[in-house]
């Protein structure tokens, strides 16, 4: 067994692309709690009040929903060097751009399936505004409380037509170490837990059962407690946000988990948990198609559209955008108008 | 409107019933984290730590799973007196017995339903043994920390073929409070929400569909917090409990909840909330049959069995008790083995 | 024994006097996440998401500090009767008004020290307006979750020079049940935690060492949970709010408090717990002078401004209001800038 | 700047010596809920739910109180070869072992100050007994919920004659990242919080007053949530265990603590946190002694003992073992007999 690989230090952003640009906007600050700090073109960079670089999140209008790119930062200029090496080699490099708001040059590349990813090391660290500053100057910004309140990007889910494929990717060529994975009965795999730190997942594989290239299943921000999560269902009940699966706890990865739509129709959760993974040597947990069918941890069955839905959507590809944002979702009756 | 009635203060413990006395025992003792205090007869007797008084919960062991019988104590003995003597004159009563093991002499009868109800007041205030003395002397018993660790009973919900005449009992000759009720398109009741106290509910009548007679929903015991209630299922389910509903939050009365069988066929419920009634002149929320068909608080469908499963269960009557404790409860796919 | 008197149901509102309005307004406003129902003369009329009542804050510009007036409501037209027959034949009693915003006709007395108290039966139940209606219909108003987003008032802590004349006059006159007392070891009572409800405490007195009259110990507003208390601290911190007293709990009556000082120089707490009293004859818990020297629940010593610091304050009583806020509270040395 | 050392993957486990070897290890499975995993020689093996090797806490009889030593896990056997190496010719090196009940060839090193480590990489994954198999495959084990049910080794705090020495040689020999330090006004260094992974701290050097060597100042032991830490204060309360500082939130590195003393004369404490460092050029943070005088996260004041308190303590390593196991630790006026 080769020694691991230390390059990529975490997953440092997601850019979400939204065909309702001023709804998704709203939601991102007035449910989700987060702060504005630029904007510019058609995109406005977000951040939760832990992030400790300027933002995790940039929203992009687009004419239609789903992930834009996903950018990783690197240990040092060397690690960088070292896995745009590896990529280039690979094949599936693209080449080096300027660089972005918050943080210098960025190598850009693909995974196998097609999802837009960039490399980079240079970042600005957040200075925040006055009415920002926090007490404490080990927090990099006041917490405000708007909204869930969110502390940050906590993990990048995407659908793929392999996993296998995308799986070994960023495992050889990106270092992700794999924690968790689903194995069906044929052996094809139907999805792989990933992560580049002692935190259970930053990137996550599962199988697109539309299999189209390049889609979002889901964006997860971090908040530090089970209480958060429970009392941002409450707020996003109260402002007519639609509850895809109400808060419960995964049996993989062991995350507590809150799944709602943004207005752009991307599905985002909302999730905490303290399943750390500190073995160097961590076996990865293999659940079988038999196991998985038992539902999350407490017996919960996983809805319907959680195993279906990505965005973009598979009927939004052939005919346009959603016209009105509640189209673009999947209806669910159990929520109250 | 007549002056509120004030005569009763709270129920004060439940009898419930259990084919399998040994298993039931082991759960409410290990998994539930009650203490036993006395044994008699064919009955046990058992306490939350927060229980005022001995106990608040009889276990007996009997052909058919069930509740034995609910007594709710009165405010003085002169509210006792008053009580009775209306209920005498409904036509309900039964008669005095001497009491039983922590309390003095009760007044039986029984709801129009036919469920064996006791009113008393004289009541022996638990004092705990050396190795169950709290450190604070407002607490009235040393918190074990076992299991789920219940505090105590919190309320009693059972079946009825008629919830209004029920209800209408409870209220007039009790003096419960009606907080909440389900009211169907065609008048009839299908449940009803009461509480002798500020407590969201004390007492709960939903509509028996198999329109028998004296059966029990459930018994639920109260825990401090919502976390506490979490980390009960993490255990209950490790501990190969059968979950019918995993935690998450009601519609009706808005308490968190979380469903399981014991191993008699019973079902009981964690519980926890802060969904106070202080209105003195609180208007009923009545709930229709559309609301109701939109689950619970954030979403979650109600499982079927919770609208159909009782004890006795109704096919348990026919044909006398489960012989394996698994055979006498609903099968769930969701548990993890 | 005589049998309890069930006339009064609970605290409506309490009267806040500020003598920074617009501060002590952005305060509630702001931090408790309380909302504005009403404005009339120099007074401010608020509530928290839980309230029933349209308020149960009055807060009102004057020149000092301090409790305006404490509002009590009647089971019952004739309960409200009752009391103010025996107020009057007691001496104390003043005379109806008319009511005030939200509530009808009042009978104003003092009790023995000369807090101003009110008795009242009519009030208006709260009607959210449409940005403020909550998804489910048994919550009175929507969570906004700003600030501490405190639930409804839950107590009122005055200072009395002599607590036994004034929790007799509670008990005898009012109908408080006396739950938990502190008596020195000469006899005296430092303190009396009272109630109408299951609810630990909703009246308290503790001796005032000023030997003042009709002062104010603190308001105290209630979180469902630890977690929002702890989170509370958080925010109030980064507000630059002076903590008195960091989360902890209570030794007396078990409830976790964050005391913190509103800018017209009023103790405010936030506070939660379940410690609720069902025993219909429950015997007061007697605390001794030693036993309170061992401090909080978990050992934490009480700070000293907590047993010398109420509103008014004894020097600001001689020498006019405070001229900045910030000068009419004590200083306390652990605060970050 | 040159590239970050990414050889050692995190504390594996650290060994306590006990005078009073039967209360501690009474103390470590009942109160803080772990499970002993071996016995040999005056040793016992501990281990929380959440640990995924056999063990990280061993338990060994001894005179004195203090650290035995503390090992640390390597990323390979080619890190651990590169570590030695180091070490070695750096001249703090001792020698290896065969291994010890769980784990492979360890490297024996001191830090300057005089603790002794380990460096290892082979180690034993727990396999759990029938009685403790989770019911989820990637929980290492059953929750039992005993006592405050620790999850795991989290930090160790040892103390040291010159914080600069020792935090240098953590950072250049074992590749530990500085997050957060107190550096006086004369320029020396009153405390150092280090990691190997995105964890808030894994080692912390804080100096010794008595300026005596290898003392430790505690082994701290994680819980997920912050309720776990409230409901163990309260279970330790009623177990007489000495409180030294009751749960609040520490301002460096933001965790949540609680304090006490376990038999042997050992401070050892429940955290809980999630304050993770993603920062690949984190800048430490750097508190003054004026910062550090305004108390915790919410203003409570550090209790003296913590900052003069350490095993073995000054006294006993002059007078030898303590007599009685309370006569070793710090008193307390806070605590309820």
């Amino acid at each position: 067994m080769s020694e691991p690989i230390h390059d990529l230090a975490h997953i440092g952003h997601a850019e979400l692309l939204t065909p309702y640009a001023d709804d998704s906007l709203r939601f991102f600050v007035e449910l989700f709690g987060m702060e504005v700090v630029q904007r510019q073109g058609r995109s406005v960079y977000l951040r939760g009040w832990g992030d400790y670089q300027s933002y995790s999140l940039k929203l992009t209008e687009s004419d239609l929903p789903g992930l834009g790119h996903m950018a990783i930062r690197a240990w040092s200029p060397e690690a960088l060097a070292r896995r745009v090496g590896v990529i280039e080699e690979g094949g599936l490099g693209i080449g080096w751009i300027d660089g972005d708001y918050g943080h210098g040059p960025a190598y850009r590349f693909t995974d196998p399936d097609g999802h837009l990813l960039e490399l980079y090391y240079e970042a600005d660290r957040y200075q925040p505004p006055p009415t920002l500053r926090p007490a404490l100057k080990n927090v990099p910004q006041r917490f405000t409380g708007r909204g869930a309140a969110v502390k940050r990007l906590d993990h990048v889910n995407v659908l793929a037509r392999e996993v296998a494929t995308n799986r070994r990717f960023a495992q050889q060529q990106l270092g992700f170490r794999l924690y968790e994975q689903i194995v069906n009965d044929d052996g094809t795999e139907a999805g792989a837990w990933m992560s580049l730190t002692i935190a259970a997942h930053e990137l996550i594989y599962v199988a697109d059962h539309a299999r189209l290239r390049g889609r979002l299943h889901h964006l997860a921000f971090f908040v530090d407690t089970r209480e958060e999560l429970l009392r941002a269902a409450d707020l996003l009940l109260d402002a007519d946000v639609p509850i895809e699966a109400a808060p419960s706890k995964h049996a993989v990865a062991q995350g507590m988990f809150l799944y709602v739509y943004e207005p752009g129709g991307n599905r985002v959760e909302v999730t905490t948990g303290t399943h750390f993974i500190y073995d160097p040597a961590y076996e990865t947990v293999v659940w079988t198609q038999a196991e998985r069918a038992r539902g999350q941890a407490w017996g919960v069955k996983t809805i319907d559209t959680f195993h279906t839905y990505g965005t973009p959507d598979a009927s939004g590809i052939a005919t346009g955008p959603p016209i009105p944002p509640t189209s673009a979702i999947p209806e669910h009756g159990g929520l109250h108008p």
